[in-house]
């Protein structure tokens, strides 16, 4: 896995293009606006989503996606969930057959209800797929501190083949055979990390917080077991440990929607103004509608639905949540 | 349960006798110290530990523990674990026999390796007892900011009492049969706290520290089992809900003394310096002699034990963590 494709030119695609060619010898990163590739190529900087960090000589920056993509061993897709089938589907003519592809995608489908994974076989066509996925904020990752990161996927080798080509001493690649559940906590705990940021928004306090969170979790995993996942994978590095990242970094992008909100700033206001997509206001629309068709019961993402697309207050939803009845903690 | 009891003028009790005030009439807070217990009398307020609450007037506030305990239905215990068995065997003969026993002690005996609950009854005599736990800062509760906690004990009627005559707009009580679990998930989770504090002191970042935290909670959980709770326990509010305050709050004094050992500072130092007991520091001490006596492996209490007690350097300890060979994710 020398030659690899990195799809996207976010801050995830810019890092994850850096921390893959410490072990690759032929990283491309392909970037859509054709102005912007140029630009990252010629002042080795992402300006707009990490300004702070020299990207490497080495690593070829393209608006070209056929020059990307020529020879290409591994494709990786890192492009936010809502453009995702678009994307794919105008680079699918030039996108090699049967090269496995490797997604950072965090996010679920609305409408379809469709797993990046999925996107990626129905847009570019059959091939090997799997998700890559843990605490792993972009600028950490780009600044070279360490991380501990996932790997599962519709093919055993090709897991191990991303782990033995790409683990590295700041970088750890765990395996898990629940495919569906880690990509699915992937998505959902971007969900959180908004409730968290209203929680800070509000000044509730970390006691709040962290029962919130925790709910939260519980709430998750219901989610993710009806989709086919196993609860245990929610509380290994996929669910719980990049939950916690996602809720009390500073450079979250989810929280930093909720803590706008929180402080009593409009949706619309927010996105406008944001550099980076947020993941999570998309998840909510979508796993609230799916939840809704499964009868899975999330009272949280009902909540977060309510306050940010049908004008119920952030404080008034915080407050229903924690006078429900409690009773016993498996009931939670 | 109207005639509440509260042992340890600390943070902690001085927060829980604000917070069962609310709801019962009767609350006498006993502080050990005679001067101390004089001037937070007559003060109103918990200079050393709370500085900025006032402890309302309906509050007594006495150095005389058998006034203090004279008709109390409940007797809430919140002595560090160092010194529960000293402190309540001084005690002992004012104690009104039978009359059941709350423990917020978060902590295992060391040598014993009893828990909390089991020093209670071993010192005041047979008795039921439960403990209150879960995201709890004492700054937080005495403030009046919500907090969810559980509950769990020897006898579900105390469970359900404490629940029902205690619960509040702003305190909410689940309950949880896992006495054992909860109690456990209490006390180590401490350990975590000070692990978050090393990361945070030596900047490797917020993934990093995600992954600890995840490995972490891995770890306890395979001791909670081993000793004989449930591991779902330590997915709820009394492991993963606390594990997130104590690591990720301003406030905590556990994530303090990881976080000053991570600068470089030394323990007996940082101790002496100490306003408040760290109860992550004996927890340690008592957790790694257990573990090593039951065969449970648990490298990150081996490392921090390496560390505050056998001159290993933070840094050193952090990349030895770091570099286990990564695995599946189930082998964490």
């Amino acid at each position: 896995m020398n030659r690899v494709a990195v799809l996207g030119g976010g801050g995830m695609g810019t890092a994850m293009a850096m921390v893959f060619a410490r072990s690759a010898s032929d990283v491309r990163l392909w970037v859509r606006e054709p102005d912007r590739a140029r630009a990252m190529a010629d002042s080795r900087c992402n300006a707009r989503h990490l300004p702070e960090v020299r990207i490497p000589d080495d690593i070829a920056i393209t608006g070209d996606a056929a020059e990307a993509l020529r020879d290409a061993e591994l494709i990786l897709a890192s492009i936010p969930t809502s453009y995702l089938r678009d994307g794919l589907s105008a680079l699918a003519a030039v996108v090699p057959p049967g090269v496995p592809a490797l997604s950072v995608v965090k996010g679920i489908e609305f409408g379809t209800f469709a797993r990046p994974s999925r996107i990626i076989v129905e847009t570019l066509g059959p091939r090997e797929t799997a998700v890559l996925t843990g605490p792993s904020h972009a600028e950490e990752l780009a600044r070279g501190l360490p991380a501990s990161l996932v790997v599962a996927g519709s093919s055993q080798p090709l897991c191990e083949a991303v782990q033995a080509a790409f683990s590295h001493k700041t970088f750890r690649i765990y395996r898990n055979a629940d495919a569906i559940g880690v990509e699915v906590a992937g998505a959902l705990k971007n969900i959180l990390g908004i409730a968290a940021g209203v929680c800070d928004g509000l000044e509730v306090g970390d006691n709040a917080k962290a029962a919130l969170l925790t709910r939260g979790l519980v709430e998750i995993a219901r989610m993710g077991v009806a989709l086919g996942g196993r609860v245990e994978t929610f509380y290994g590095l996929a669910g719980v440990g990049d939950v916690v990242t996602t809720c009390y970094s500073p450079f979250g992008r989810n929280r930093e929607v909720g803590l706008r909100i929180g402080r009593g700033e409009s949706l619309p206001t927010i996105l406008a103004e944001m550099a980076n997509v947020s993941e999570g206001v998309p998840t909510i629309r979508s796993v609230h509608a799916l939840a809704g068709r499964m009868g899975v019961d999330m009272p949280i993402t009902h909540e977060l639905h309510q306050v940010l697309f049908e004008g119920k207050s952030p404080r008034a939803a915080v407050v229903d949540l924690m006078t429900r009845t409690p009773k016993d903690e498996s009931e939670l």
